[in-house]
């Protein structure tokens, strides 16, 4: 390294890092249908099944919040993120592996509470806990988990597959899980700011925002409603960092662009409700919020009818065009976000 | 949880704690063959293929120090470790998935660095990089590392499937990262004593134990050895706690004891001047002092002149016997270490 080299990583922010360290490939290996670049590798070695492998880290302080997060519902929510990603190739998960890293001055208890909800999480989504460890971390809880998965290679999907004029789906309500967390936020802040123990905050009125920030689940149904229909989508990513961010992937992946419909992309009333009192803007949430877990797929026009005789929890929200740009089109016909690809 | 049970893991010390976490297991499904318990997962799908799957943790201030490590050396012992475990299994390393959460105050050329190192580790061991991702950390860099490997199914070896007088061989040498790690630990203390931004450590004769301490390497060629030359041990591990945890282990998972000849096992002249200089005594970095990455396997007695015409990097420490109990031998017949299994 050169030491008159060093330039803080906020200066050129994460995404940008992490476009910098997609040159570090190794060796190209024939077992590799797909290295990175999409929601899960996808490798395979005889036979007609093709396995995905999904791996996430998850840090105290960054990505979770111990004062408002109960730890089982945090072990679930680490699995319900890493099975999304092996959804999302339409493979199912079989195998779960974690690496805890636990401060000295947590408890045996809580350990164990966190594993309660690890080990839910694997019954929900028919996982084995194969292996991982244990260890020690310095200051502050750190867990990773790795979910391996499989699927026929024939029904394998990725991100690119999409041709133009693709219908973009998605399933369930977006911004909800970022409502949620605004809530435990406002009212952690009160509960400092008032210095009292006993302070109890009322979540009574934000219950289904509270539980997509801390309880998510993952769309087992969704691929299994596809498997057991023979509906196969042209190309399928969850959506994890907010609908630009996803959209942005799935036009890129097949070099096209897209156009949205604003008043069709699906937000909870609740959702709204929260977004008024914090006097923000709802479709922010949506865009932006991420971890909703929710599925984003893209299918021909003439396919429409026939998932939605199988199927109604799911919106159509616009189309891939060959323009290279993303856009967002409100009522009035205006182009609220506008995103060269 | 119950508020009122609240025992601090230093309490039962983190192996206890480890062990009552063996109990959540999720789903057993038929795709695997072994879930926790051996040095890697083995799961299969369909053919004569076994895959093999091994993930780790690497917490700053706990298992790296980044005051000495080089982040291209630490990038290299990541995977060094992970690929172990894949070896251990006598299967083959092809993928690779690392994440990292790294603070915000690290450069840019810091991370690429570490990359560095992974990518190396990569091309030494023949695989390719396939997923994971980086993220922010709030204070201290993490890092995961998931490798995946396969084998011939009948040529998988597990830590168990040993028998009565089946002798125990360990290749390289013991206690040199240990070792490593106190000269290291001792350049930095004087160092710190010392004040001095222009304190230069002398590590010009420790050469070898600092090396195995930061840039370890995996046994690939012992893998390969045994493939070319059709040998199949009947039990294998990898030593990454000391010999006396890797002793513990091959026994028990056989149900049997081990009788080891403390002359017998193999420690470098370095890694003995080091635990002089330090009035330390030599067998115990050997017995307890871990990363050596060395790989322990079993044999039966007449196997071991096969092996000898093929390989001469290893040591016929001792043999399996049926006490429940691990002793280790000086040369007065005393049994220095005596632990009942």
């Amino acid at each position: 390294m050169n030491d008159s080299t060093f330039q803080p990583i906020h200066e050129i922010g994460l995404p940008e890092l992490v476009k910098r360290l997609e040159k570090y490939q190794g060796i190209p290996r024939t077992e590799i249908m797909k290295g990175s670049g999409d929601d899960a590798a996808i490798f395979s070695t005889h036979g007609n099944d093709s396995l995905s492998v999904a791996t996430q880290i998850f840090m105290e302080g960054v990505h979770f919040d111990l004062t408002y997060h109960p730890l089982n519902h945090l072990g679930y929510k680490t699995v319900t993120a890493a099975v999304s990603d092996i959804y999302a190739m339409n493979t199912r998960p079989f195998q779960l592996l974690v690496n805890l890293a636990v401060p000295n001055m947590h408890s045996v208890q809580m350990v164990e509470k966190l594993y309660e909800g690890i080990e839910l999480a694997c019954k929900d989504y028919d996982m084995q806990i194969t292996g991982g460890g244990t260890t020690a971390s310095h200051q502050l809880l750190a867990i990773s988990v790795t979910a391996i998965g499989k699927g026929n290679s024939e029904q394998v999907i990725y991100r690119s597959g999409s041709v133009k004029g693709d219908l973009i789906c998605v399933t369930g309500d977006f911004g909800a899980a970022m409502a949620g967390l605004r809530i435990l936020m406002r009212e952690k802040n009160e509960w400092r700011e008032k210095g009292d123990h006993h302070f109890m905050p009322d979540l009574a009125n934000y219950e289904y925002v509270i539980k997509r920030q801390l309880f998510p689940a993952a769309r087992k149904d969704v691929i299994n409603m596809f498997g057991d229909n023979g509906i196969t989508p042209g190309a399928m990513t969850v959506v994890t960092q907010g609908l630009v961010n996803a959209l942005r992937n799935i036009a890129t992946a097949s070099s096209l662009g897209a156009e949205i419909f604003l008043p069709a992309i699906p937000i909870s009333l609740e959702t709204r409700r929260v977004a008024d009192e914090m006097e923000e803007d709802v479709d922010k949430y949506a865009f932006y919020g991420g971890e909703d877990f929710e599925l984003m797929f893209t299918l021909p026009e003439n396919k429409i009818n026939e998932l939605e005789a199988h199927f109604d929890d799911f919106a159509v929200i616009g189309k891939l065009t060959d323009q290279k740009n993303l856009l967002i089109i409100n009522t009035g016909g205006e182009d609220i976000i506008h995103i060269d690809l």
